[in-house]
């Protein structure tokens, strides 16, 4: 089964349910991207910084699955990111194509900006995956590149045909709107933490209006940080558990899971739910062929309380880019 | 008696209280102005846009002020803002000289961008003061004038000394971080709402981190709104009247009104709030002279909703900058 597609602004079709590849393990990465093709799974997201650091991995496990015919490299979709300290204009385009040649191929179906924080370049040769910090502890240091420098080269890389679409992840409105006036090739969807405790209806309604299709991770809000052990995450009732969603989950005779990936997809989003586990990674997948009552919708949004997990303020207190 | 002053990254020194000039009848401004300096107010806040439109009043109540000998034009701090509208590189010199020239001044203490929002130009000769719509009502249209491009006529403003410090107002972080990657002279002053119901505690982290001083507007929450007959504002606990900001104002004989001022000042914050009562006047003066308890401040910051009244988001729903 096809998962249903959202029509990009460049014309092109992104499936509306993927398989996120953060915090998959290099270990089983080649086999869980595998067996996700298997089940049914056309988009995979992915990305270079230390926490994801599959990207091998993850080629590894479609060319697998390209060798024994269970796709073509066109039926599928995969994305990955522009780390921050590539922002600089002229490394935009070398640590994309180190970055295909990773994942074995010679596109991205789609090359976004990871967050609009530009940190100084580190040669991949000194240190590879990248993360927040130059020496990968507590020295984070920043680039002067501008969002329009390195947006400007993200739209070279998409003419070259690296990228078949290009983005932006983590970018809040007046960023967003200062960013379409000097864009020649507008971003073709914005990814965003998006989730019933952050629930971000005016951003949604922006983009929407900008024709910029939007992409939630963490749709299980606390859940994926918990096993970092983040404290903020283990103070917030889980949501799998949340009254308001096991309700409707019964009555729906669906999983909690399927409740808070549906109510993301009927709100017009993609999703990139990871799983481990077989029978949930089907499960994340028939997301979109049910719908919940407007009642239902109403009442997870209720749940809002602008409550991010993923914020670069904790990194760093003058990264309060929201 | 001379209100404390906060000194800003330029050198110069910005009283901590001040007159905002927001909704100042034209007929009662210059007066309203006049009498404000005699009772102490050394700084005024003012902008061109229609909902103040006041400038060439209160440049006479200024005028009539320094003749009387009352004050200096260096003992005060006259702030003035760009209006959406002037945001194209080539129109904000000209504009910043208009309202300098309805002050009747030479410069501006503090010159600020209004909002991060781009609009047409509309000439003064067809439209002034100037709004949102180009024709006054409904037709909202853009400028393709990045922030870079009207920050940098900013800087050139402050280069010719038109304004000794120039700002920004409306900016939320990521547009903050963004700016200060390209900007030769860093802004100064940060304008917010800022009360109770919208604290905001890491864009003031993010300012302090980066030399910015934030100046409060709305202190009040809803009051500022009612009077527009905004339902969100009719919809909202009146700040005045709320038991957690009461309790502190009985306890510490102060009014309401001060212990909202001096919860701001506390914080680091400037403040402009407005009133056309005299005793009032002087009260809101008095708000950097006596201290409020930490568990006070905290119980103050405790009312926090995130709820944002003065939202270009009313206006367009593609306004969505924060």
């Amino acid at each position: 089964m096809a998962p249903s597609t959202i029509k990009l602004n460049t014309g092109h079709a992104m499936p509306q349910v993927g398989f996120g590849l953060w915090k998959v393990d290099n270990a089983t990465c080649a086999d869980t991207v595998y067996n996700a093709i298997k089940v049914g799974y056309r988009l995979f997201d992915g990305a270079c910084v230390a926490d994801y650091g599959n990207e091998k991995e993850a080629g590894e496990g479609v060319a697998r699955a390209i060798k024994d015919g269970l796709v073509k490299r066109e039926d599928l979709f995969l994305v990955s990111k522009l780390w921050n300290s590539f922002h600089d204009g002229d490394q935009v385009e070398p640590i994309c194509r180190k970055q295909l040649a990773d994942w074995g191929i010679d596109y991205f179906d789609l090359f976004i900006v990871h967050f609009p924080v530009a940190l100084k370049y580190v040669d991949p040769s000194v240190r590879y995956p990248p993360g927040w910090a130059v020496d990968g502890k507590d020295d984070v240091q920043l680039s002067n590149a501008s969002i329009q420098e390195t947006w400007t080269a993200m739209e070279d890389i998409h003419k070259k045909g690296l990228a078949k679409s290009i983005g932006i992840s983590n970018f809040q409105g007046s960023l967003i709107l200062d960013l379409l006036r000097y864009a020649k090739i507008r971003p073709a969807t914005l990814q965003i933490e998006h989730h019933p405790y952050l629930v971000q209806p005016t951003l949604l309604k922006l983009a929407e209006s900008e024709g910029i299709a939007v992409t939630a991770y963490s749709s299980f809000g606390p859940q994926s940080f918990i096993e970092l052990e983040w404290q903020k995450a283990k103070d917030t009732p889980v949501l799998f558990e949340h009254p308001v969603v096991t309700k409707i989950a019964d009555r729906t005779k669906k999983t909690p899971a399927q409740v808070l990936l549906r109510w993301a997809t009927q709100r017009g989003l993609a999703v990139v739910p990871k799983s481990n586990n077989p029978e949930r990674l089907q499960q994340n997948l028939k997301v979109t062929d049910f719908d919940l009552e407007q009642a239902d919708l109403d009442a997870i949004s209720g749940l809002d309380r602008h409550l991010r997990f993923n914020n670069p303020t904790d990194v760093s207190p003058p990264f309060a880019h929201f």
